[in-house]
């Protein structure tokens, strides 16, 4: 269609503008100006009594080759999409005894949250770092980094990543290492040692930015520390919840994945409210429930849950002990765009 | 399917964790795992010519009502989805004398570039920002808007913004004003007199944050800046190119959005470059070329162009006099989350 | 004495203790412990017309040499300290046509404020920043810098330094060039091309540290923004004041010395006030009044008047146009330490 | 004298000027443009076995009644001034079993660093930090603090406070509490339960500004952090050297006083430095020597060592086991300034 005939009526006119990749505000605003967030994912629970069946199974049916033994959690509401919520992915990984998951790094940043068995590793750029239940390991966005287990137990762990997000944003890299496992460069414990001793700071390294030096947060520490502020008042809504936080800056451990833990103590029942930006939970101990717009989600641990932005949300314990729960979120990057906002009823 | 009758086969184990919304990495790791980044948006460019031609007669088929008259450019790579590139959207918007944009507001930022006539103003929080062709007008998010056209040119702008990235981030809030035009509370002129003077800020006004308070950058003195800086050698891939700034923070003028204008002499062929991140151009002044992926794309003024993430690219002047590009980008987000990289080649 | 015998009495206690180099806090907490500040340094004036006369003098008197033809103004309350305030010096220079004054560098930074006279320049880190009346010139810390008259007009300047703070914290350092000046190797204008543009910041050069890029303040701007901004309210205790600040952070020019210049409109009589930190002002333009503790200072252009930390005071215009003061301060210092301090009263 | 008799002879000139409080810089360059520090103050070292005798003895002599019974340390370079470099005051406190020190406040921040003895506590804005021996406690500026021995020794420490530096500032503020004691706001541990918890943060406390919220660093992890590093090559000139940092911001623990813990392994002998800034230390475990400027100074365990800015120093172990070093010191000050420098030999 030319020109002159487009304008002879107001359909050749958007016609012709369609073709020429133009869209009138007019034909979109109602559709596409909402009043507030419609996010395509939705909640979802994956119950550990499903994903251990798999897990298990898992090794029988799959080699650990250049690829890791992990099962994608893929949010029903994405069509497909590699993504747990519309920016993160969550995994359940599981290493048997002598294996090796091949070295490689990406431009998404990665955490491990240990759900079962002690013994294995992941090296990051040069150190090996221990994993034990309910410890959480960090791999900043380019660090060459691969698993091993040179334990006795099969190791499952729960692998959170923003690779939707950086995939979003045409930031994807991903590189193999040439060989199977980057060399050790440093000893065992070494960023622990380091940074991991509240109130000091070594001052003959340098190193400081918005990463983390502090690469493994361990449970026996922070479970501790949650205990010993049970008689805090806590949030209303997230009850004593903890940040994991670069030990230099008080800030996220990581620039672009936010880390939490909470506990809800017996009889717990927080207040609902809505945030912009998702997250993933996985239960770490007791047993509760989550409601989220109206629908109940019962948990027990290791069962992992998909929140999305804006829902309507709350959390309860229903069980006789304290309720722990991890999660994953993207707040970090809220709060840096200034998008973070947070509304309760 | 239950899970033992899963687990009798690879086939059947593979068929059931899909249904249980799973994915082995195994599976997608081949074609999600890639090295580079595979954006989904093209380059193209949308010639003045064209726009010129459906802006008038948008003026004729369209009435302002409760929306602005905006051409939106949808990129032909991304299906339809009201984005320009991956995260920002810009759009050719006409305001004829005498004629009102309605007031709203909205969680993406947005950005007017003034392509074409003077004697419009936009009005932001209470402050009519008066525009004139080749300035730049903040609308950061959430703050009450209105345009209006008080002179008696047609007025053409340039919008840009982020509201693919704050979709994709489901953090998208929009809200009209209960009337047409919100109220005016500051002089006209305010902001440019509190926080348009370089190295000197009045101390009686406390306002900090991360959006620049200066909210009018006029071209007379940006292009007496790029004038006067004709002899300094610049980038080999920019040119004398500016980064519009909080007067406050030397950070990005809008948390999300990243503008710049760049003057390429007579004869001036920028080199190559790839850099994470997309950016709109629009052309103010001269002519001249750019190549993206081995694609040719001459322009002249007005035209805009839309360049995805991690193409290499380069301008070039091939006029007579100076050539002038001013663009958006999403440079402040990758540098915010550590995901910015450039490489020449 | 030894402690046996020490300890036989209260008196013989204290003399044994003294000799040991310690006191006891009762002996002097009464003396020590104030309720406020108890400067040593008085509110003072030097006028012009005194000023003048000596540096007219000083012309036949003195030789610029190794050292300049500066006259140091010292507190009468410092006891013969090399001191206008407790941190501050400010000095009175002159320089004649055709006179240099030789390159040197220390770790007190140095402002210049031009009295009297055009022509002259002061060259920092290879550039020659010219100086014209009521411009403000910035000397950082450790630069080399020189000052030279090629014009023909006798040039005035204040100078205004931190060296009684960097002498109290024992961090002065003193070193002469080899050569009476330092090579020139950046173009007249340099620095104000680059970063005196409001609102705009080059792309290409990535220098952004605690001292402003921008080393010259022209009084032609600093003025037109005065007056653009003299129907606003300003403050109650300044008036329209602005800050020189740096252009890529919003903070003071420089780390330890906060610039400022204020005008106040005929007829405006300020609210008296206490700040914690002392200054040093200028008088610009225009006639008034300062009263400091009670004590009455007028002035016309050019007189300078030191005023001491936690003083009341205020400021008013008795004359028929505006008046303007310039003036230094140590504000940064103390807002970086934490211990800035105001009351009204 | 006036101007023209002034003006006959030079001499008469520069007598003239003094008497209108002005001195030609020509007139002090030469003593005063020295080319390094020249520090009043001298290196000292006040031996325990001294006072221990004197502490001991002021229990007998000097009642705590308004003031604390703290012996301050005089440098003897400094003239009868109240502080033991030019900046800091360090002074040795007791309290004995059921006595109290009064409730006060001042702009000056302190520290307690414990020597002898456990069971008392300071307490701050409300929380009692109990005080065991090697521990650090802080009293940040302007908080109400009262001391306490609830138990049933005798109980030293040293204090630390920037007492020269901001009476130099002239902002020293000093008020008592109407009352002996301010009132218990918060439980026994609070800030430690909230903020000492290496890598996690309480997300439902939004304090952060630039003073720690951790009030207390406990010898016990301190001590653990320094020899989990022995492996550590360490600083050639500090040794196994930790900063007490602000767990929200790497920072130091107070704006204005650094706090340092060191340790020399066996046959550790430490390289010469010097830095801008003075400290004082206090030793913690072992015996060593420190050589200032050529002069030994043989320590032991509460020995406190002044250091003046600039001095050559270096430390070293001479005994058979660790040494510890804790010290305080002016660096973030010189640090924020811009004027920390250093110089090995």
């Amino acid at each position: 269609m030319n020109a002159p005939d487009a304008f002879k009526s107001p359909e050749a006119f958007h016609q012709y503008i369609h073709e020429q990749h133009m869209h009138g505000l007019w034909e979109i605003s109602g559709s596409q100006n909402t009043p507030l967030p419609t996010p395509e994912a939705v909640p979802h629970l994956w119950p550990w009594s499903l994903m251990e069946q798999v897990v298990r199974q898992s090794c029988v049916t799959v080699p650990v080759g250049n690829d890791r033994r992990a099962m994608q959690l893929y949010n029903p509401g994405l069509g497909g999409r590699w993504a747990t919520t519309n920016t993160l992915i969550a995994a359940v990984q599981v290493l048997m005894p002598t294996e090796v998951a091949r070295a490689h790094r990406h431009s998404p940043a990665a955490i491990r949250f240990i759900m079962e068995g002690n013994g294995a590793y992941t090296a990051v750029e040069g150190e090996r770092l221990m994993m034990k239940k309910g410890d959480l390991v960090l791999t900043p966005k380019w660090q060459w980094h691969d698993h091993g287990n040179e334990g006795n137990e099969t190791v499952v762990w729960m692998d959170g990543l923003d690779v939707p997000l950086v995939k979003m944003l045409d930031a994807f890299f991903f590189e193999r290492y040439p060989e199977v496992t980057a060399p050790t460069t440093r000893p065992v414990g070494n960023s622990q040692a380091l940074y991991g001793n509240a109130g000091v700071m070594p001052t003959w390294v340098k190193r400081q930015d918005a990463i983390s030096p502090l690469m493994v947060y361990s449970y026996d520490k922070v479970r501790e520390a949650l205990h010993a502020l049970r008689d805090e008042e806590g949030s209303p809504y997230e009850g004593i919840a903890l940040e994991y936080t670069h030990p230099q800056t008080g800030g996220p451990a990581l620039p672009t994945i936010g880390n939490r833990i909470q506990m809800l103590r017996p009889g717990e029942k927080l207040k609902p409210r809505r945030v912009t930006g998702s997250s993933v939970f996985c239960v770490v101990e007791g047993s509760g429930r989550t409601v989220i717009d109206g629908k109940v989600f019962d948990w027990v641990p290791n069962d992992i849950l998909a929140l999305p932005s804006w829902a309507l949300h709350h959390h309860e314990n229903t069980g006789k002990g304290e309720a722990v729960l991890f999660s994953i979120n993207d707040r970090p990057v809220l709060e840096k765009l200034e998008l973070y906002r947070e509304a309760a009823e």
